[in-house]
């Protein structure tokens, strides 16, 4: 047994070391220090608390000791509770052996005969405990502020309010947590039990106790007609509702009613719970009748009985306490879902996403949450309708094996679009609401900068969308914002240190960067990083020498070989290339460079392939912004930034919560660009989801671009970082880009074509990776019954493991039932994957590899400043980083208006570039915008607020 | 009475328009379609429900009609019931005329009797109803989805579940929100009833219809013996505890008993509660005794009684409605707050500003909105310990009076730092957590950019603290990354704009910005807008001239006349000047430009100052962006962007609620800059703190810089634009600043000098405004005693109502109370506020009395640059806007080390520009920086994030 005692002065609180601690027979208390040390605290709190039948009483009713006539065994049913209480907690641990089961208990003053009954049974049993002494005069806040204090703590599994009646207010009683209330005292778990469904609830330990004795007193209970003395309070209640739930019958009487004597002579069992002393002469009894009194008297805290109903009572809180326990475990663990979907009624014709999305209610988040399994201190709402999920996730549901790893890729896009993100939510919609198998969609955020510019949201579209989709498509949970304050904070610490170094001397920016704080001058961590790195190895700031400080001081960055750019998330293309360090202040530091758009950051490729905060902030201490002078690579930790970078990053991290149309879970997290980066969610969403969803659940994540670029990365990249193995890919098509690939205008030849020509190159890629695949038909209604029949057939002879039309747009998770069969289906065999190339592998063959096996190139033709690049990688220590191929998606080739599958030709590699925190080389193969652009008339034209209803209209 | 029917689709609801409307005495209902018409429910609910015994009896219990025997008197009951809710509707409707009680019936089925009954009786009393129909075989989940939407309405007051008991599951049950539970029968109300605390639940009306007939029935209550017969479900047991808490005595038996006849013959009433016909001979029944029958029997349904035990149970449910509409407008109400303060315990020495946050645990801020008023639907939490409030609230407390209005202010600032922050933090910790008055600080939100550059974070220090104070200064809820987004946007509009009309033609233009969509032309609203601007009253595209066409389409910004900057949240110094556009597909649209950091956009500004969604909307788009080539003014409604930031800014507009280290309440909202802005928080904050705190609360917000600039820019802008008037300044001074306006080093004579320079006029300066001052000065450990007493006596003789040193920094809010007393005080006064100088002066003539007045200068020099600008504000019907002067806050001079009170000088007006949308005009007396720059070593070097605990080092 631990028991932990917690000292409570007034004012703060100090938690005893022992309470936290993890071991076993620990003791901690919090007492307050001002307590007179031999006070006793005499309980007349039951009394009043049955005379006003407003209190509940078994929190501090107690029973006498047992009285020789009563016939009792209090030991037998005693060792009996001990016993089966001790296995039950063994059989806990069993299942898991960190779990300790802890009673707290509240009291007010020094410890009484109960509490000392309390602690010797839960000696005998193992439990912990934890007693929080206030002071015997205490608030009521005081009270609930601890009360609150262990709701809060995970673990304290119950909590004995062993305080005077008229501490235990409604108030009291009400705060604290049903599922801790191990007394069964506060009002839900009272109604729980009158209802008769304490599947959520506690019996009161006196009451069982009092059954207990009941049914160990001689013959069956069915029938036995009981009379309560006494019992007009809820305690009361409660035992009659359990009597005559086992098949007696309760009677009522009072000490002073005049039919006493003939009600006590008619019973075969008298309870005695009032105030008042009841004495009655013993011949009133009926032969072999039983009197269990739970009357307190003053006495019988002086002679109390280790043994006795006390005892039993405590025994049974204790119990209670193992149960609340063992449901907290199993609350841990990963549970079938019982979801409650959304209605669809889908409308014809389709109204315009944001109607659609705005007609659906969408369930409250926290509801979501709870019916996917997630426990609500994971949670971090954002509002109504998004939220956070915290990574301890990972560490709670670490035994749950995963679920199946799905992820939605297309056919080589043209400009009419494929519908992935479509086809990944009404996927889901279908399994979830209409299957009813676990599935999460881990989607990308997407920038808000296109918002404004060109329409088409990213949360889907018709009946198969995010909601609220405006939620989605605007700030969401901040991200992106994070993202640019840590990406531009980089630029800005560049081009001041740049500024810095060019205006001061060796020492004069040694003073400032080590300065004296106090009379002390000592390194921060991150600086004692640099010098390792320098290979410096002192911490003594006084001891370095002059060209050590100079080492130290000076990153010396050659201006023109800076590779950090800053970005803002909106489409702004006059900041492509800007010069900066114009104002006077800058005294003529100026220089050339450039904004991206957010998404582009090398932060967000970051977000996407960490998998949990250390990593994280191991990647952004090493991101490489630019070159010194000298040719060494500068890192963010050498700017002493990359602690900051995760401060300003640590809620980024978190997946963001949100449903479909359907009320299914979504998770929406990171958005790296597709070309200069690997355009794929996050590593930690789809981990968060597969343990959410378990093992017989589905995650669907969608890949950007086609085939070729968007899954290859998938798999080389985001799989190689994650660890994570896909169980297939849904290919997306439409019979409208299909014919563009085909060659020209409409027939069902040109359909034929481009099933033969990319659709097959795409499949063909996807084994490759050994993976199977099922192509979705992305149904529009201008395609006819023959086109959608003949892509579904040539599919099929193509490789594909199905191929089914879809029609999620127009109908919801119903329209895409037959895409969730055949994905579970194929999903459902035993994987094969493997990776394209080996990671040791030199980067000219890594690239080769891609552009012969993927993209069908005879061969790459390296530029020489691509050539200079991978040499100095090499030199770096960069070599074995995989490849993030940066070439245009129109095509499978790097020439755009090259359909279906282009042969005999050169991949040019134009030149080579790193994201070394993200961890990935990504050649250019053409130019790339990281900047778009606004039309002469941008979306936001259509894009407006009502000031009274605050709805939105005309985005998207 | 209004009845309203909705219709229940397969699939989705169609709400009927009836139901939101205002008209009394209509009717809704919402029925499946396909519902035969004819088809009558046969209503066995009851039977099997107490039976089974788990489940709630009332909401489908009936009685009999009454039968003669009874000798009841239904018909009195039912009128005393009926003209007593009636009463009750009207005295409801007396104190708010617009509310209108209403019950919604969720039933399965066609009407019964039952619901015939109930909406009689309602009719009679005036009651609406909304009825929900259901098909008959519904699914739980169907129950629960229609319990959630009548959980969510405001308009229903409370739900009766007319459904079969095997419908009634606790998950339905427990679904519905217990204060919308009239019948009583949820787990929480039943506990509550059983625990005698009906404050929050309601008595099942069945049961209050039997109390009231054994209450009719003749003789006193008490004693009364009651005999139920068959009542082991929940409703027996409710019954019995209202039977016995009335005084009467109950007993219990079975229709089966052997004792039946004995048992029904000593009862002076007997109630048949089971499903079973229980019959007896009225033999047995003592002469008077009462006989009530709750036992449903089939042919009940067919000649069921319009009065009887089911009239009276549905007059019961009735009253419940009314008596949950009166405690829902009770809640609506400003009540006095119970708020739960935190315990501090502060230590010596004082641990860093971030150990002291992270050592204090913050309340849940859902539970501190509750206590302060809020209601949950008012609420939008940002994670645990911050959340956004909706600005709904202005309307529901409308009628509330409002609290006093103080404003915090200092003497003229030094590098030393005096600390306003802390002193507002204190003042309401003393305020709420020591005086038990309702306060609310209301503070600005601080830029991020600083938070990474130089020490110091905003969120006060020591024990007078905003926590968690790293929220506060970090992301908080993303106002100020939408204000950047929304300031970029216009940035990016403009230049894409200029690119677009430089290389397009009239035509051109035209046909872009008002495309042909499925062969139909139209101006957007906002192009619309434009149009009126421009004079031309046209809504047909084809209509307009070549003339109007050019007019419309060419904005013709003069690229040098271009006022507004881009802006980053981070300090960047590199970006105060530079030149956009390098790119070659920038087409040489080349131009300087630069970036302001993102608290001086004037979004932030407008931010500080609407007073609700409509304005900020009218104030984003009158905004000047620049000027055209023929000198209009351009805005960013021309730009057509006006629409796309108000949705961008929608949520930013919503306060964000925290708390003070003591557990107060706290606003977080817009913080302009001080010097080219007015440096106040907002207006909606305060708003919507003063009627939170109720008449006799505080809401305490601080001015930036000293009072010549902060608090005169409160007074004559911030004031001007909310209609708010202010009860008293809070004057903070320090020993140590007031030195160094007294002139040099250390002694009793220096201190006193400064006290009759700075602090005299800066008292001075706000009594010209007529508000009562008080002195608070901050006191640090080096301050003697001497000093202390020396500085309170003089601010007194200076004017000061009032002169306290305050300990807040190293006491919390007990190191404040006499600051609390003395604001109480002074507030309290009657208020004698006027402004400084008339709005419809001429602008030279506001600036001269700035000048002289407040600042102390002979008299003002305008540039003629200045003067330019003044004739063209006034040419463009600018002149009648309020000024906010753009001066040092380091003098009152213009001259930062003139220090105390200098004299004899002429303010030098350098330039006036004006943030049209925000609403006023800045003149510059000297050179402003709006982008602040990093130092050599930044505080980030610092700053870390422990990846496991999450805990954050460093900061502050």
């Amino acid at each position: 047994m631990k028991l932990s005692i917690i000292r409570s002065a007034c004012g703060s609180l100090r938690i005893h070391p022992a309470r936290r601690g993890s071991g076993v027979g620990g003791l901690s208390r919090r007492c307050h220090p001002a307590l007179p040390t031999h006070s006793r605290v005499i309980l007349r709190a039951a009394s009043a608390a049955s005379r006003g039948g407003h209190n509940p009483v078994p929190a501090v009713h107690f029973g006498n000791p047992p009285r020789k006539e009563d016939g009792f065994e209090y030991d037998t049913s005693l060792s009996e509770v001990v016993r089966s209480t001790k296995e039950a907690m063994l059989a806990l641990q069993r299942r898991n052996s960190t779990v300790q089961p802890l009673l707290a208990i509240i009291q007010a003053g020094e410890d009484d005969r109960l509490l000392e009954i309390s602690k010797k049974i839960a000696g005998r049993i193992g439990l912990n405990i934890t007693q929080i002494c206030l002071e015997k005069g205490c608030s009521e806040d005081e009270i609930v502020e601890e009360v609150l204090k262990l709701n809060e703590d995970p673990g304290v599994h119950g909590v004995y309010l062993h305080l005077p009646p008229a501490s235990l207010t409604s108030r009291v009683l009400n705060t604290l947590k049903p599922e801790k209330d191990v007394d069964g005292i506060s009002d839900l778990n009272m109604g729980r039990l009158v209802r008769g469904d304490i599947s959520k609830g506690f019996v009161p330990p006196v009451a069982s106790a009092v059954l207990a004795l009941l049914e160990k007193h001689d013959g069956p209970l069915e029938g036995k007609a009981v009379l309560m003395v006494g019992g007009e309070g809820p305690f009361g209640v409660a035992l009659q509702c359990l009597i005559e739930r086992s098949g007696m019958v309760a009677f009522k009487s009072h000490c002073s009613s005049k039919n006493l004597q003939s009600q006590v002579m008619q019973a075969d069992a008298v309870v005695l719970l009032g105030a008042e002393i009841v004495d009655f002469p013993s011949t009133w009894v009926k032969p072999g009748a039983a009197v269990i009194r739970c009357t307190p008297t003053l006495e019988s805290d002086e002679h109390a009985a280790a043994l006795g109903l006390g005892s039993l009572t405590a025994a049974y809180r204790t119990q209670n306490v193992v149960h609340s326990c063992g449901r907290w475990l199993q609350e841990q663990q990963y549970q079938p879902w019982h979801l409650r979907s959304l209605k669809l009624q889908p409308l014809t014709p389709v109204p315009s996403d944001i109607e659609i999305s705005r007609a659906q209610t969408p369930k409250s988040v926290d509801q979501l949450a709870e019916e996917v399994g997630l426990l609500p201190e994971e949670l971090e709402a954002y509002g109504r309708s998004k939220a956070k999920v915290r990574l301890s996730l990972l560490d709670r549901l670490h035994e749950q094996p995963d679920g199946k790893y799905v992820l939605v890729a297309g056919i080589t896009p043209t400009p009419l679009g494929e519908g992935k993100s479509t086809v990944t939510i009404g996927l889901v919609q279908a399994l979830t609401a209409h299957l009813k198998l676990n599935s999460f969609a881990c989607l990308r955020q997407p920038s808000q900068g296109p918002t404004f510019g060109v329409k088409g949201g990213a949360a889907g579209g018709g009946y198969a969308q995010v909601i609220p989709m405006e939620e989605f498509n605007l700030h969401l949970t901040g991200d992106i914002h994070a993202i640019t304050a840590s990406n531009n904070l980089v630029a800005a610490a560049i081009d001041a240190r740049m500024l810095h170094e060019a205006t001061q001397s060796d020492k004069g920016l040694y003073n400032r960067l080590v300065p004296s704080v106090n009379g002390v001058r000592q390194f921060s961590p991150i600086q004692i990083s640099r010098l390792r790195r320098l290979g410096i190895n002192k911490t003594d700031p006084a001891s370095l020498t002059p060209q050590e400080v100079s080492t130290f001081v000076r990153l010396d960055l050659d201006p023109s070989k800076i590779t950090w750019q800053r970005v803002v998330d909106t489409n702004d293309r006059f900041l492509r290339k800007i010069t900066v360090g114009q104002a006077s202040t800058e005294k003529g530091q100026i220089r050339e460079t450039g904004f991206d758009i957010a998404v582009a950051s090398e932060i967000m490729a970051i977000l996407a392939l960490a998998d949990g905060l250390e990593d994280m902030k191991r990647r952004l201490a090493r991101m490489v912004v630019g070159t010194s002078r000298c040719g060494q690579p500068v890192t963010a930790e050498d700017l002493g930034v990359s602690g900051a970078l995760a401060v300003l990053m640590k809620d980024a991290i978190k997946p963001t919560l949100m449903q479909t149309l359907e009320g299914t879970p979504v998770f929406v997290h990171a958005g790296p660009f597709a070309n200069i980066a690997h355009g794929n969610s996050s590593v930690l969403a789809d981990k968060l989801a597969l343990k959410l969803v378990g093992r017989d659940g589905f995650v669907v994540t969608e890949a950007g671009f086609g085939a070729d670029i968007g899954m290859e990365k998938f798999f080389n990249i985001k799989c190689r970082a994650s660890g994570l193995r896909p169980d297939a890919v849904v290919l997306v098509a439409t019979v409208r880009a299909l014919k563009m690939h085909g060659g020209g205008p409409n027939n069902l030849s040109l359909v034929a074509g481009g099933c033969r020509s990319n659709l097959r190159k795409q499949i063909q890629i996807a084994h490759l990776f050994g993976v199977p695949v099922v192509v979705a038909l992305n149904v529009f209604k201008t395609d006819t019954q023959a086109e959608i029949d003949l892509v579904c057939q040539i599919a099929k002879e193509c490789g594909a493991s199905d191929a089914v039309p879809c029609h999620h747009w127009a109908q919801g998770g119903r329209g895409s039932l037959d895409l969730a069969r055949a994905v579970n289906e194929a999903a459902s065999r035993p994987g094969n994957f493997q990776f394209l190339y080996d990671i040791e592998m030199p980067i000219t063959e890594k690239i080769r590899t891609i552009a012969q096996k993927v993209y069908g190139a005879d061969d790459i033709e390296l530029s020489p400043e691509a050539k200079d690049k991978i040499d100095y990688y090499n030199k770096q220590g960069y070599g074995s980083l995989p490849i993030c191929m940066a070439k245009t998606h129109l095509s499978l080739s790097h020439m755009p208006d090259k359909k279906g599958v282009p042969t005999g030709f050169v991949l040019p590699i134009r030149e080579v570039r790193a994201s070394v925190g993200a961890g990935f080389i990504y050649p250019l193969v053409g130019t790339m915008s990281t900047m778009p652009g606004l039309p002469t008339r941008p979306c936001f034209y259509d894009i407006d607020l009502d000031p009274v209803t605050e709805e939105i209209t005309g985005l998207f």
